[in-house]
Order: structure tokens, then sequence, then C-alpha cells
């Protein structure tokens, strides 16, 4: 039984070694407190969690539309108009099973075997994967903290080749936390556009910002089209605290549309039923209420551990302004050092090898999706190992 | 914004036009019978609703680990040791967000790019996508009424070249509703391990059968390895009535575990964690009592439908034993027949097209997923069609 190459060519979560290290810490009562989990802390919002039982106790557990039911698409046209000021036609959009089949879909539709796709580094360690599966080559693009780790046109078309297809960006990023300017944003649309090449931006912690308004690249060129060649990202996983739901949105050009529907037949049938009646209760302004209050919570762990991790002998080059991360420079080999943490402090971060190719064993990051004792308690242990390891 | 070739390759569902057609004569309030679904016309087993209820009011709502949650993959290894009396370690069976992932995860596995992959035709018409995804080539394998429509071991070796990797088969197959037989199956694995290939055999509808118990070919092979190069597709969907709950589960050699997992974190993170909750109620005696009386429905309709239907004037070829499909020679070219009934006696039955590159145009599939009462008036409307529209 011969394994493809692309099956030996995907990348594990490296994380997961350490994860599992910290699990058998916690089996033998050495409780370790988690600075490395890409989920809130926070239970599905109650409203949700309602529809959701509604939805079963309504016997709503059938195939839906392959693309998603059209209700939700409505109420997040509505959602882009009322809080973006951007119009989205409802058939524009596409409810996906997580972000990660709307990722899957887009490389799918956009790549050709041997097609270069330029990704940010640091960046989400699956978008190498959704890039090799469609065929095509990832060819990163190193960012710099100075810029906050996003990158401009120009570090782009330094990089662009005859073989480029197109680019994958984050804003917010995981891992850095960190966003793209709207003008920063228009110009790379509009350079790639130029290049006659794509644009994805994934946009999953989108409403997670705490320095400015959550912003998205629509508000900068409206619905993509045939002229605005982007394909635009989201989740209900992480604003709206739906993980384990599995569901998430794109925003594609009318011409793209076909595809994208023909791949969500093929290779999903529909996402999840009772979790797309459960979204329609994200936009109530109950539930937007709960997830602003947990914003402003995150708001405050984040102006929390900005400050303390620097106190504590993590050196921070770049302020993220969202998400729930912060990327940081390792006091030494990241791997190591996240090991040595882990074993002797209890405290577990990650090493920045998922995240980046250049720079990986410098850098790690830390999650804030922890209650603020958590925090406070980690960033401590955290303080006490560097002084008792660093030279 | 260019498409991928892929785009333009891979084929929607042509049964959606008519399906389309559908929706709107029942909205000017002409009632259309459906014989289209591949989809069970009960609601989800009660326990099943009662667990993903209690599920969510647990707050279980959260990421598991990317190959599903522990205690439903031990509880599918002793559904295997109870019903089939095979042992299948828990640590081979993977959860995946229903069949669709697990076909996915399988071909991206074991698929090179321009790798022949042996199909039966007719199937189910996602297949091809699944092999195109990873690049591979669908060659189709044309299986004969006489054989019901299932391939031989003979069949396959014809058609096997240095390029092909190897095959998927469906038993009880979409289709046909036919199962192959254990022999067949045997010398089907033993030839083409043989060869060095692989077997992905596709079980959805494994215990929807009514002439013998229910099989798999892991009674056959025993649990996959290296030596038995089988992958088992399986899913909550069609005899657990899970359909928009997206749940499924494979079976794979350890060799492929750790492809396989890294596949399922890259591209899903994981399944759908209420679902996997819910689940769990599918192997309780009551749950199994459910379904067990609804086989028996479904098997009441298959005996009438396949007395009925030649009355009403369409032949059939084959003694469909599984699944809750007919698959039957069209009157006349089937796209031009189904339109017509749609239209003229409001039946919606499903050409060929989709399942067959062969004789998709003289076929057509009848779903017996729907009441007794609405198929005697379906087959009395298609009766009366018939006598007045042949020669």
């Amino acid at each position: 039984m011969k394994q493809s190459s692309l099956g030996n060519l995907v990348q594990p979560f490296h994380v997961m070694e350490l994860v599992k290290a910290a699990d058998t810490l916690n089996n033998q009562g050495k409780p370790v407190i988690h600075l490395s989990i890409g989920e809130p802390d926070f239970p599905m919002p109650k409203p949700v969690e309602q529809a959701l039982a509604q939805a079963i106790s309504e016997h709503k557990t059938r195939y839906t539309a392959a693309l998603g039911l059209p209700e939700l698409r409505e109420a997040i046209s509505l959602y882009y108009q009322t809080n973006f000021q951007v119009q989205v036609p409802a058939h524009q959009i596409v409810i996906t099973s997580g972000a990660s089949a709307a990722l899957m879909y887009a490389c799918l539709a956009l790549i050709n075997p041997t097609d270069k796709v330029l990704l940010t580094d640091p960046g989400y360690p699956c978008n190498k994967t959704f890039v090799q599966m469609a065929g095509g080559i990832p060819d990163f693009v190193q960012t710099q903290e100075a810029q906050n780790f996003q990158p401009s046109w120009a570090d782009l078309y330094k990089q662009w080749t005859p073989h480029t297809a197109g680019v994958l960006l984050a804003s917010p990023n995981n891992p850095t936390g960190t966003q793209l300017g709207a003008q920063a944003m228009q110009e790379i649309v509009q350079g790639v556009s130029t290049q006659g090449g794509f644009v994805i931006v994934d946009e999953i912690y989108q409403s997670l910002c705490y320095d400015r308004p959550a912003q998205s690249v629509l508000q900068v060129t409206g619905a993509p089209s045939e002229q605005i060649p982007v394909v635009v990202i989201n989740s209900f996983s992480k604003y709206f605290g739906m993980t384990g739901l599995r569901l998430g949105w794109m925003v594609v050009p009318d011409t793209l549309l076909p595809a994208i529907e023909r791949f969500a037949q093929n290779l999903s049938i529909c996402p999840n039923t009772p979790a797309q009646w459960a979204a329609l209760a994200c936009f109530t302004p109950e539930t937007l209420a709960i997830c602003e209050e947990r914003r402003l919570v995150f708001k405050v762990r984040r102006d929390f551990v900005v400050t303390a991790l620097p106190k504590a002998g993590i050196e921070l080059h770049s302020t993220p302004d969202s998400a729930f991360y912060v990327y940081a420079k390792s006091p030494y080999d990241s791997e190591r050092y996240c090991r040595q943490l882990l074993e002797q402090a209890l405290v577990c971060a990650v090493p920045g090898k998922d995240f980046s190719e250049f720079r990986g064993s410098e850098m790690m990051r830390f999650s804030y999706a922890n209650s603020m004792d958590n925090l406070e308690t980690a960033i401590e242990r955290i303080r006490l190992f560097n002084n008792r390891q660093l030279p």
C-alpha cells in the first residue's frame, strides 16, 4: 500500500507532541496552564445554544442546499450591510463546514498544479496544505515585526513570478494577532489584480480586534467580481464561539460561484444543518451584545499580557491588536524553550515551527484565550522560570 | 480571475436542474412526489436526538481531536465486534465529517497525480471528483445487470494498467442498490493486493439490506494492514438517519493513519462535536431497534416497488437488495423521460447521467425513501403516464 506524495508532504501540527506531554503532566496531577489553544475559553453564546437546541427539537437535521441555508446567507449579507456598511448580495455568500472547507474550495477553484501561491510567514499552518492539495506550491513571503508581520504590495510584488497565481492573506493574522491596514489592503488587491492574480483574505478573527473598529477587505473593494478578484473567508468559530460546530462562510465573485457550488456538492454535500440554523441567532442584538462583551474581556487580557510578558522576560517587537495571540521572540530555541517551560513551569505555549519556515525556532506564540487568573499565574510562572534559567 | 482546470472539470449534480423544476411546480401548487432523494424520510432516531440535545446542554461544542472522540471510535470498534464479528482496533477507526471527508482523505492519501483509479459505472457521482481532486484519473469499469452491477476481479483486472493505483467500490452501491458477495470481495482484495494497489470500499448503506444479513469487507479481510490494503468508508447518514449532521467514519491500516491524521488536522480540524456525542447513542439497543424497524419498512417498500414498477412499464433487470434505490431502464432517453414524467405526472425520478458515463441516457434511478402512500400514488402516476406516452 503506497502512500501518495501529498500524504508524505502534508505536515502534522508539531504542537500536538507538546500538547500530549501537557496531558501526561495533567494526568500526573501537575496542572498545566494552556497558553496554547486557538479556541475561545467561553461557551457558545446562550441564544445560539438555544437556537441549536430548538433546531434539533424541530427535526432540522436533514441535508440543506450545498451552498447553505438561504436564510443564513441573507443574514450574513445583512450583517455586512449593518456592521461594515458594505453591500454583499446573499447569493455571493456561501456557507461552509468551517473556514477549513471555505479555504479548500477557494484553493481548488483558483489554483492549478505547479502554480505558485504567496503565503505570509508567519501564518496559519494549514494554508500551505490547502495550496498543496490543489497541486500548488506555497511561496512564503517573510514579514517583519516592524510592519506588524503584514506584507505590503511591494513585498509581494518582489516575489511575484510568471508562475504566481495569487496570494492568501489573513487579517487579523494567526499567530501574530495583527491586521492589514485599509490602504495596504487596497494596494495589494489593486497590484494583484493588475497581475491577473487572486487574493484570498482570511478574516476569521475579524471582530476580535481591540484598537480600532473591525474591518473587512470588502469595505475597500466592495463585493468581489470578475474585476475584483477577491475571495473572503470567515467563520463562526472565534468571535461567535462556535468552534466545534464547524461552520464558516466565504464571499466569492459570481464567476466563481458555479465551481464553488460543484465543489460543495461533491466534496461535502452540505454544512452541518443544526449548526446553520443555530448560526442564524448569531446576528441578533442579544448575541452580538454577548460577543461584544467577550471582545472587551479579550481586550483587557491583551492589555495585561502585552505589559506583563516583557516584564517576565519575553520580548515583544510588535503590538498585537486582534485575535487572541501574542507572537514573540523565544528566549532561546523555541522548541527547547517551550518544552522546558512546560516541564518545569507547567505552562504550555507554542513554538514557532508550525507557523514559520524562516524563523520558527526563534519565535513562539502565546494564546490569551484563558481566564485572567490563569494568565496571571502563567506569566508569573514564566517570569520565575526565565529568571532562573536565563544567564 | 482565472478558474482552475479542476474547477472547470468538476461536474455539477445534473439532477439539481430537475429538482429546481420540481420546486417550481410545488410552488405553483402542483405537488410533486419525489423518488429522487438519497435521504431517509425518517427523522433522526429519538435517542440520538436526545443525546444531541444533551451534548448541547452540556456545552460539548468545542473542538475534539482531529481523528474524533475516543469514546466514539471505541463504540464503533465494539459495533464491528458485536454486529459483524470482526476485530477492528479503535485506533484504526477515524471519525470524519460525513463519508465525504473520509473519501477525500482516503483519495488524498493514496492517489498520486496521473494515477488511474478504477471506479464502477454506474456509481456515486462524487467518486470521480474525489479521485480528480487528488490529481488522479477516474477509469470507469462498466458493470452489468446480469452481475447486479458489481464487478468481478476479472472485470477489474481487464482494465488494470501499470498506471492503476487502486479501485473504489461501493457495496451496497448507489444508484443500483446491489452488493458484492463475500467471495467476489475476497477475490478483488486479493487480486488488487497482488498488483500492489488499494481497495477503498464504501459501505455507507451497509445495514440497509433486505435479503441477507448486513456484511462488511472487513469480515472477509480482517482489519486493514500493510498486507490488507483496504480502506473502509462508512456513515451515520443513511442507516442511522443523521444526514444533516455530516458524520461518518473510516477504517484504515496503521501505516496510513499518520497521513490521515495530518489531513484531518489540516483540512477539517475535527468533525462536528455535538454530532459525535450524539452518534454514541446510535449503538444503544434502543436506537438499533428503531433502525432495525425502519430497515423492515424499507424492505416492505422495496418488495412493493420491484413488483409495481414493471407493471407500470419500467423494466428491471437486476434485483436491488440494499440501500433504497432501484436502477432501471428508462422507457426512452432518460433526461427527456424524467423531465416529462415530472412535468406531466408530477413524479420526480432521476436520469442516469449523474451515475453513468456509459449508459446514463438509457437508465434512471428511483429512490423509495418515501412513504408507502406516496410510492403507491407515484407508481400509479408512472403507469398512467407510460400507458399514454409509450407507443
